[in-house]
């Protein structure tokens, strides 16, 4: 499988066991059209976290958390006291998810190690399987809580205290999912690390249209979200007139179109996206009260991501009818560049194993957003159908996961090594 | 009281007994900002109906009920095979709704059969104040289902399989109410009804614009109601382009602008609701998949009801753009006009007590729109504070409360003796 004399630890990526592991993951949380439902801190991904576990342990691997239950499978190095490398991602998934976000990058991290392991070859620094905690964000807004804090980029007590639509604190939900980690030993949050790998499914269509498995991600684009409250007054359907109506629904609208008409760019460059939007009291004969929608702003290019989000405010303001509103950026992830020298690693991975890749940015956010800021990251993409993710129709091939793998496999012992 | 001989049933309404049972039964499903919350067939239902039976029983009223959780508390009169008069309204909210829609309808009913049990006056016919199951229809749309099947306008086995967004039935809900119903015999459902008085808040500005407590009610506007479903394909916010989307957020955000352009109207005589607004997955990083949305759709005038209507299907189609469209008409109830009877009926009683009084349309639907097709039909309305309903804030007058069930009681007295 490899040129070199030395066998490469690739060569003991097993694609069934992988392929099995996903498919096994899979069942926790899943729905009747095959996807995934598997929030992030919910009574589905309890099970879930245990199944890795119990995988870990079968290899030697030891299980750590955190605070923000940060799932942690460590293999050590000849020289335990170096920092280690971090291979992982997330197993939340959306409401209507898909098997392999998230999911793939721990379990393709996961046989990468399983690899390591069976080739008896011992590497230098530690390595460690991770599971961030909520990438998602779609319970909690926003996503990527867990990389988020281990990072220093945001503080536990300012997540703990963002609360689900029913009204279940991130502080109450972690307890319990730290409650069910009975044995796994607790680790102060955020350690040295000295680089950290994330492979992941596309979620776009570049890799399938080039018909490529491997994609070295460049970096990721910028992004800005919003939480927008329209609140107007309740009245009854059959007797109010309109010129007296406090309708929260109808401004609401008129400022989603005024949005669109002043972010949609005739290049189509530009990601807008309006994912959530919530009436009360969602009635058919009452006249809203209340309506609360997401704005979700993306673009490659810092400064037009700047610029547009600066829009946002004016825009909902001027398109406000009698209703009151309040329009809050949630959270500004500039554009992210990843180094050379990570993206180097899984070229030269790639190249050594023989596997066609190519370069791209990643239009989506990940853990990797965060983990950038502290120690090299480096992506691998592999295809997936149609670019379709965050649906539960996802789908990807044995063959690509299995390529991933290898390539990841390879770029972390050489990680390690160094 | 009166100027005539006899001594008027009105003049034994007690104003405090009426204002405390008011406040009483708000009790079930009270709301932290003073409203009720008591959906057709929920638990908080089932406690209020059980007080009702403990109050009619204490002043010898026979409790009744049928396969459509109508409830009935009958005071016999002297020739018990009479058809009886009807007297009452419904004790279901809206999901934020007041204390009063509804409530003040059966319990000014309630009060005036207890004036005239006290007055000692024996009535020709027996009264029966009834609640009719789920005349909101917020839960279970549409509403006003109990009088509906009770009047033969629907069928049980129609309104039995609707279901709840949770996915209860009917069936199943009705069967809950029914078997806490211990005690309280069922009777077939429909029967000879000799008349049916129903007392309201107005839920509009008219009354008390002209500073008037009593309106005596002409006819009921005409609605129609649609369910219309968008699905698109749900998507990633962050990679998929604008151009490949079919997100069922924008294209409803387009029926809906195109709808306000065909439906609104200079005038502000056209009522145009869109009350319930329902996008699937909800998540702020997916593009939504799929939106349900009501239209509900009413004029006095019952041509451009039916044109209006006529519209719908052709907007909506035409305003969508690549996603999938399905519009259905759930409910056309054409406009309503009372019988002169029914309506002097109320316009002599209050003459005789000497209560101001003017005629008025009813813009939203009520129970006594189906009794109407079987029986001579009227309703009273009192003010509301600001015609404020379907809210939490919902307010009347323990004075104007009183006015009304001295005028219901003088004219359910004059129409049981019919």
């Amino acid at each position: 499988m490899s040129g070199s004399a030395e066998i490469s630890v690739a060569s003991f990526v097993d694609g069934d066991r992988l392929w099995n592991r996903l498919q096994d993951l899979a069942r926790f949380g899943a729905t009747a059209n095959g996807g995934v439902s598997r929030l992030a801190l919910s009574t589905e991904e309890i099970p879930a976290r245990a199944e890795l576990v119990r995988w870990g342990r079968e290899i030697g691997l030891r299980p750590f958390t955190d605070e923000a239950a940060n799932l942690f499978l460590r293999l050590d190095g000849s020289e335990p006291d170096l920092p280690p490398v971090l291979v992982g991602s997330h197993i939340d998934s959306q409401p209507t998810g898909g098997k392999y976000d998230g999911a793939y990058g721990v379990l393709a991290g996961f046989e990468a190690v399983e690899a390591i392991v069976t080739s008896g070859r011992r590497p230098r620094r530690s390595i460690e399987v991770v599971a961030w905690m909520n990438e998602e964000g779609s319970r909690f807004a926003p996503g990527m809580m867990g990389s988020a804090v281990f990072t220093g980029r945001r503080r536990m007590q300012d997540i703990e205290a963002v609360t689900d639509r029913t009204g279940v604190s991130v502080r109450e939900a972690l307890s319990r999912v730290l409650d069910a980690d009975v044995g796994i030993e607790r680790r102060p949050l955020g350690f040295p690390v000295s680089g950290f790998l994330e492979a992941h499914i596309e979620q776009g269509v570049t890799l399938e249209k080039h018909g490529i498995p491997i994609g070295i991600v460049t970096g990721i684009q910028g992004k800005k979200t919003f939480r927008v409250e329209v609140v107007g007054e309740e009245s009854h359907a059959g007797t109010t007139p309109r010129a007296v109506r406090k309708d929260a629904l109808v401004d609401a609208v008129a400022i989603v179109r005024a949005l669109q008409d002043a972010i949609w760019d005739d290049k189509d460059e530009v990601r807008f996206t309006i994912g959530m939007f919530t009436v009360l009291p969602n009635a058919p004969s009452v006249v809203p009260g209340r309506v609360t929608f997401s704005i979700d702003l993306r673009h490659n290019d810092r400064d037009t991501v700047v610029r547009l989000g600066a829009l946002v405010q004016t825009v909902c303001k001027d398109a406000t009818g009698p209703c009151e509103i309040c329009c809050r950026e949630l959270l500004y992830d500039e554009p992210v560049a990843f180094p050379e020298t990570s993206q180097r690693l899984f070229a030269d991975a790639a190249a050594k194993l023989g596997i066609a890749h190519m370069s791209l940015p990643s239009p989506a956010g990940h853990d990797s957003r965060y983990l950038h800021y502290v120690a090299p990251t480096g992506m691998v993409f592999i295809p997936c159908a149609g670019g379709i993710s965050h649906n539960e129709a996802e789908s990807i091939t044995p063959e690509d996961a299995a390529a991933g793998a290898r390539v990841l496999a390879e770029a972390l012992f050489a990680s390690a090594q160094g």
